[in-house]
């Protein structure tokens, strides 16, 4: 589970950065226009990769639909995060129900601690998230200060300012000790209970920023959407707020289907639900969400990783929690391998993930200087979390945590069985069985309860909880006819008509045994991915506009992910171009490749530069030439390369380069450059 | 969206014929053992194709789990279904929320309609379906009076009887004319109201089978499960019963991506829920479901198809309205051309997607004998629908409904649009635009308010409905100075002052003017899918058990959506091994097939025999041979051949055969046959 924490930093907003992800790319200037968000959001809502849900109807905050292109993305990058880790490392995936009944999240710990402090405007009633609230009118003081100071020019204050546009900022300068005490505050917000919230509202005279009413004592809001199971109300559910859950409550049946061994990982990917208070940030904080969530079980006194060797030479950026600690945010470079050695991160299944999420995000698109792996710090991790990182990606929000990595120890596993009383525990065999030998005590009850009367119960107590030793020496004095013990400040005289004691062997066959004398449970290692979240970035990664026009924007997706891989385009609507186009698209569905025709009446660098917007790799064009020499052009969407060749041979090498067997080099190589009239835009 | 229905038929139980889908197959008898429900059950369970979720907390009646196998054969049949439907014809795919604002449900009818009929048992509150109810006691009654008769021994009522095992049958003859009213009673069970239920449990003394108590009165009960969205409550939601209002909310976007321009599709894949009253039939009736829906939105007065005549040879096994109300449940078989040509279906669209659900069903392994296309009768359609044919297979629960597909007209799409002002109308260009002349009054209405006072409203309605005539006619008199008028009984005198009347020239340049003369919106046609359902008919279909032992289970599902395509069997768990299962494991995963390695400490025979029940369709086995000699030997799953042959060549023809390109046939002259230790299982 990642909890929904946006690392807004000031420092970190110069979001004007871009450059390309290939050497193809190289001659294409990305940075030629700085980063204008909305411009990307007026192309994200005109091309319909996504919009608020219910939109007619007024929307609803925190809901969004997905439109066809948005669709495709987000299944694309769901396709290879399937083969990136549940295929390529054997998991077994799950598709567990999404209502559940309360007892499950009750015994979890969702129902008492799965909250946010919300406070009420006095007069309106409008509510506000606590600590949302007091980060941002501090935030907007410390804004008004520094114009105040004379940096009102800033850059990045403007943007700020703009994203924020529902606090107003006045240039107020603020005593030097005003501001360093905000600073702190900010700095420790998520140490805050609820009523520390309430006592800084008051202190700070902190109010509604949209009303200026005073607001109340904050009070806990449940983040689970309720509702009720069957015809008579009588079962109380939620809408699960993650997946993980619903592996735990089937470990024993995963632990079976993978013939009783562990290591092994559990796979689900599906859609969550979080009542958000007040959700503003887009994708980045929304009420339905689809993740996906890998719950790996390992042995606690053993958390190595068979092919921990296979990722180790790789090189993260990471921010570990000493570094944070310190006041500082410098990431360091390090191989996986010199992390896990040099104790920065705790062990190999945590290091393999962290590099394979790594090796994901990048095979996607997103900018590899853009991510880094931030170590959570003690006094913010989730209730049930031992040790957690958190692959977050920059974008005009800040550093988002994007996939968490958490350690949650055997804390889940562990609380289930309690409350239901299955043991949710590995029964692994061993190679050699452990053989040992005890003394053990055997009460004759019948005589016992005779003999003793109330002081049986007690007898069998004190006995019961003697170590080896004693039981040796008690052994011995019952050998000699009677035995004297003590208990409860009484002396109780015993016999071996009561009580004998044997040697007897024991033989432990499985790891069960051997796991209840350090903790019973596996551990489990959860990396879990909020799509949304990495999908909106990746959008962002991917935003630039030509140099020689801000208005003609380019979403330069890779190819693996881009919603449609290949344009086709006719000259004109004319039905002439008809059995050509049946044919290319035809041959491109044989080859697996998702293709669309545009033949609306619009110019052909029209229609184009609608597909530039929409992330389509690659562009064919029919002309007349086409039908004559059963030719055509190929066009690569961000150097606007056209390529020219016969219907078949361009088809082949589209093959090669949707499926990462070609570069657009190796394409340069396979077909002539075309300069004709179609490249007139 | 389908309605939950299942048309359990006794004459249809007779669940034991089972047949090979393949020549490959020819040579396995696969109907040496008669279907045995509760062997596929017990397998399905074991194997962990899907369970009770929250099994530990006790379980919750309509929930269900999808284990490893199940998730993997679903997620397969639903990329399957991706790739056949949303890529094959350029859909227009969508990704909408399931939780959904209340005013949405109310204004497409769910809300007041979306509801089944209880009853309460009168002592123990227990909650009843009341159709159901009805249905069951009243066919045990019949299989009571059957049994009277002497038909006791009758082997459909047995396994009738053991799957309803909750009502007790007893052998009580009933008068002739009582079994005709029954069987009047139950054929048109779908037709009763609330009221008329309950007239029928008293008048014939239905009662609760489980305890002998009298019902109450049926009352209705909404299936949609309610929630609420955001802090203070105050925005009622419900989880979405069909994913269909996404699609249509959304429908002036898609129709802007679509350049304007109808005809095209959208498509969803997602979750739906219901809150089933007592839902008792396994994965057929649950109360969460993946479900994939298409909209088709086509021109009313248009419903052809551009790719009708790629199907139009296809022959479907067809159940129409009349044969259906004569009395008959035969099946006619016959072109889809054919059926549209003949008025059987509706139009080309609605027969496009039936022949296209046909083939879908087909490749993903249905057997084509258990598959037919029922039309409903007018009584049974849902409330927005003028036409449906449900692709039902046939499974040991009777005919099941596992695919709808409607034709929604213009229902959805008008009532959202009158709700909420928004017009989901298309604006299609026309090649020529229609001109039209019309006479139009024009009121001086400064004038006309001074002069006639309280009248001058009066004036201006009814010379605003005059017709055409009527108008030329006043404006010739009012030509000659004036003009008299009678309104409400009145006669009142107009002026040229207060009145002009004009002829104008309107240019009607786009199609929603047109639809506006005849239904102002397009017609929608909805194929709807339950996945589960499909998934658990497959499931029958495809089991069976070996010839020499009814243990030996076997599924035989198709390896495009087998669970695991191929096993990895090393001859025993010694490290030697090692190196050559992570060769062939990697081989495999680089060509994109998904396979398990099983090392455990079991027979080769067994772990076979495992993944027999997997319907894992190739095994390949690594033994000492396979050291030495690099080769393997390959296993098909039905026949259990063997082929033997180097590691490269064997994994290019387990290629050739998961990917479609090779049948076994083909393998066995590409490879030897192997007849070696393997063989003895």
């Amino acid at each position: 589970m990642w909890r929904v924490r946006l690392a807004i930093s000031l420092a970190h907003l110069n979001i004007g950065a871009r450059l390309a992800h290939t050497a193809a790319m190289a001659s294409v200037n990305r940075t030629a226009h700085p980063f204008d968000k909305s411009r990307l959001e007026a192309l994200l809502n005109r091309r319909f990769f996504y919009a608020p849900a219910f939109e007619i109807y007024g929307g609803v905050a925190g809901l969004y639909d997905y439109g066809p292109p948005g669709s495709s993305l987000q299944a694309n990058i769901i396709a290879e995060w399937r083969r990136h880790f549940i295929v390529e490392d054997h998991m077994l995936e799950l598709d567990t129900t999404i209502m559940t009944p309360a007892p499950v999240f009750e015994t979890s710990g969702h129902v008492a601690r799965f909250a946010d402090w919300m406070v009420k405007d006095e007069k309106t009633g409008d509510v506000l998230r606590a600590d949302h609230l007091v980060k941002n009118v501090l935030q907007a003081r410390l804004a008004g200060d520094l114009e105040a100071r004379g940096f009102a020019a800033d850059k990045v204050m403007e943007d700020e300012k703009k994203k924020k546009k529902k606090i107003k900022t006045t240039a107020v300068q603020l005593p030097d000790e005003v501001v360093k005490e905000y600073k702190s505050i900010l700095a420790q917000l998520d140490n805050y209970s609820g009523p520390e919230l309430g006592q800084l509202c008051r202190s700070h005279d902190i109010r509604n920023p949209d009303t200026g009413n005073q607001v109340g004592e904050p009070q806990q809001f449940n983040l689970m959407f309720a509702s009720s199971i069957g015809p008579t109300g009588q079962h109380p559910g939620f809408l699960r707020p993650e997946t993980a859950q619903g592996h735990f409550l089937n470990f024993s049946r995963l632990l079976e289907f993978n013939n009783g061994r562990i290591p092994f990982a559990s796979a689900q990917i599906g859609k969550s639900f979080r009542n958000e208070i007040s959700p503003r940030a887009g994708l980045l904080r929304v009420r339905e969400f689809t993740m996906g969530e890998i719950e790996h079980y390992v042995d606690p006194e053993n958390k190595s990783h068979a092919r921990f060797a296979e990722v180790r030479h790789i090189v993260l950026p990471l921010l570990n929690r000493f570094v944070q600690e310190s006041g500082s945010t410098q990431v360091t470079k390090m191989s996986i391998g010199a992390a896990v050695d040099r104790g920065i991160v705790a062990n190999e299944t945590l290091g393999y993930f962290l590099a394979r999420i790594h090796l994901f995000l990048l095979k996607i698109g997103v900018d590899p200087r853009r991510l880094r792996f931030r170590q959570h710090m003690a006094n913010e991790m989730a209730h049930y979390a031992t040790d957690c990182w958190d692959a977050e990606i920059q974008n005009s929000s800040g550093w988002t945590e994007c996939v968490g990595c958490a350690d949650r120890a055997a804390y889940d596993l562990s609380v289930h069985s309690a409350r239901t009383g299955h043991p949710l525990v590995v029964r692994q065999a061993l190679k050699e069985p452990i053989v040992t030998e005890r003394e053990v005590p055997e009460f004759n009850k019948k005589v016992l309860g005779k003999t003793l009367g109330r002081d049986a119960g007690l007898v069998q107590r004190v006995v019961g909880e003697m170590s080896q030793e004693e039981l040796v020496r008690l052994k011995g004095e019952l050998s000699q006819g009677s035995a004297t013990i003590s208990a409860d400040e009484k002396q109780i005289a015993l016999t071996p008509e009561l009580l004998t004691i044997e040697r007897k062997t024991f033989k432990q066959s499985n790891l069960n045994e051997l796991f209840k004398s350090v903790n019973s449970f596996p551990n489990v290692i959860e990396p879990s991915f909020g799509f949304g979240r990495i999908l909106y970035s990746l959008l962002e990664h991917s935003f630039w506009c030509r140099e020689q026009d801000v208005e003609r924007g380019v979403l330069s997706l890779p190819p693996l992910v881009a919603p449609t891989k290949v344009l086709i385009v006719p000259l004109s609507a004319k039905e002439e171009f008809d059995p050509l186009i049946e044919e290319v698209s035809m041959k491109l569905r044989r080859c697996g490749i998702f293709s669309r025709v545009d033949d609306s009446n619009t110019s052909i660098g029209k229609r184009y530069a609608r597909n530039d917007e929409l992330g389509t790799p690659y562009g064919v064009t029919l002309d007349f030439a086409s039908l004559q020499n059963r030719t055509m052009t190929l066009r690569e969407r961000d150097t606007t390369d056209q390529l020219i060749g016969s219907i078949d041979d361009v088809i082949s090498v589209i093959m090669g380069l949707v499926h990462g067997a070609l570069t657009w080099e190796d394409a340069c190589t396979r077909l002539k450059a075309y300069g004709g009239v179609q490249a007139i835009e």
